[in-house]
């Protein structure tokens, strides 16, 4: 299962990976295959990819949730490795440096935003090329890209991020997607000392968001369905906790909340939170990209002048700088090491929230 | 029909007004009716009111459409009026002053929204009080308030506004609404010359909002679903007209406009409007109190990082801020004059988008 794209065969080399074929009934596994890399060009770099992290995007991804995906399809957007060879033209990079990728691997870089580093906007005639599932073009073409379930990868040099000796890199890779998806829109919202916090949803995103929040000196308070994740919140530096589904602690925390980022990675009713901020707060949804379950009630959010955003990653430069924050304040991802092979059975879990709180696989288990 | 509240009788008086008693079937007019005033006490105004006008939200509450009408209820929130007596402690207000009354009369002061001069989203125990509809205590008591369709009002003299004499008074009325509920969000969210601003819904609202808009500086689109609008739009001042039934159109601009004010007063789809933001743009729904008509999809608001808001009125500060900020920029409501008997012809028409674009009743006609 290889796919061909327009390059000279003698640059094309095979690199094992484990990815979704789309022709099985289900399409909610991801099985091992080969796929085509070609050689870096002049700007380019070739990494050995050492841990990929597994986001709940990845799973929409290979269901298809999102109707836009392109098979076979190789998952996985937050990536560490090494770099093993660089184009005539790389100057940023050598041999042997630990670099990341994170979720974009090239953008049109002509465009307003691209010109503000803001390239997960990318307004060029294809928009940003995501890590893996390529990108379509306006008439329906395009070529696929294959992202971290795999052995090497090949990638532009102004993407390729620079991860700090600091950070432990076998836990750093949820920086790239989790962390920088976190740490955006805290940034933009200015969260600074003393404001209110809430991080609604504990688990891969939200994690990141209690450390990154709690680094920029927020009150911070986890927000969460589950009982069983209070002592886990307390321990990631929460200072408090509300559990959702208890209707008097939220009514009794209504208009108490500077800024509320959520992370409920599936539909959901927004209203109960809304109520949750101060007047002309915000709260970010980061981890729905559908509709949301019910209409939300302007009523709400006109009278105290509340916002009701939204966010996807963040920049590379953003990337960069979250990637050098997590060094400065000591926040690591808290992960769970896995094998390539327990991939489905981990799918399995982050689906049943059975993970604490992000799963990397450590990409050795795949050159084996 | 008359209202007790708990007051020295000696000091009550008799005003004529019309108001919905709520007693008949509909409950969709008003017709006169008596209600007490009392005289002002010492931080008090009296107020001879001389024009009032006419928001599409009295009629939303004379027929109780937000569920807290309390009856009868005497609506009218946009009071041009002069000033007859004054308490003994006034020193800013003096006999013959023309001055203006909004949307509330009273707030706690005390609270920081209040500190702050954004008495709109006062937390204090009962809220602010709205110039009529007067307040609920959360143990469901309170006490009911007359607006502007009436003689006279008693208003405390920190919630009365100076008329600047630039403005012809007989049509400043809708400043007091329509002006600061579109000033307020195009001042919050910093609007600046040059940004691409689309202002939604060409109504009362929605025709301050062009002319204000306007005067920031912004390149203005009206949007609109009716085409009839085109030519009154160009005289407000609109650079562009968007016809939003138009999918091509409203296709063509996607990603284009800075912020958008949406004015429309009833139940709407946001989905296709966020699609016209460019990246970290914003849309602020000031019309509609209640929910949309359909879920917003986060896809379109994440993938941009843009945001919807709400906002009602402002502040009382913001209040003076915007009749000043008219007075300077020559910006005048576009109204029709109307006789108090024609309020119920008035509401009918408003509800068929027949009237350019506020009516103000001359209330001589109410006390001849």
């Amino acid at each position: 299962m290889i796919q061909t794209i327009n390059y000279d065969e003698s640059k094309i080399f095979i690199t094992k990976a484990y990815g979704a074929s789309g022709s099985f009934i289900g399409g909610k596994t991801v099985e091992p295959i080969e796929i085509e890399r070609y050689k870096p060009k002049a700007d380019e770099v070739l990494i050995e990819i050492l841990y990929c992290g597994v986001c709940h995007s990845d799973i929409h991804q290979v269901n298809n949730d999102w109707k836009n995906t392109i098979y076979p399809c190789v998952p996985g957007h937050e990536i560490i490795g090494k770099v093993i060879e660089t184009g005539t033209e790389v100057s940023a990079f050598a041999i042997n440096d630990i670099v990341g990728v994170g979720c974009m691997i090239d953008s049109c870089q002509n465009c307003k935003p691209c010109m503000d580093g803001e390239e997960q906007f990318c307004l060029g005639p294809v928009a940003q090329t995501m890590t893996y599932n390529g990108y379509f073009k306006p008439d329906g073409s395009g070529y696929n890209t294959f992202g971290g379930f795999s052995t090497h990868i090949v990638v532009k040099d102004s993407f390729v991020l620079r991860i700090p000796e600091k950070l432990k890199y076998s836990a750093a890779a949820p920086i790239l997607c989790a962390g920088v998806t976190t740490y955006s829109p805290l940034k933009h919202w200015g969260i600074q000392s003393g404001d209110s916090v809430g991080i609604i949803g504990i688990g891969g995103l939200g994690h990141m968001g209690v450390m990154i929040a709690k680094a920029m000196g927020a009150k911070v308070t986890a927000i969460t369905t589950s009982e069983e994740k209070r002592q886990a919140a307390h321990e990631l530096g929460a200072d408090a906790i509300l559990i959702s589904e208890d209707e008097k602690a939220m009514e009794a925390l209504e208009t108490t909340f500077d800024f509320l980022l959520c992370t409920i990675p599936d539909s959901f009713d927004i209203n109960p939170y809304i109520c949750l901020l101060k007047p002309r707060g915000t709260i970010v949804t980061v981890g729905l990209l559908g509709p949301y379950k019910s209409p939300t009630n302007n009523m709400e959010v006109a009278k105290f002048a509340r916002s009701v955003s939204g966010s996807l990653i963040g920049g590379i430069a953003e990337t960069q700088e979250v990637l050098d924050f997590c060094a400065e304040h000591d926040i690591l991802p808290h992960v769970e090491m896995i094998e390539m092979k327990d991939i489905n059975k981990a799918f399995d879990q982050i689906q049943n929230e059975d993970v604490r709180f992000r799963f990397v696989i450590d990409m050795k288990s795949l050159q084996d």
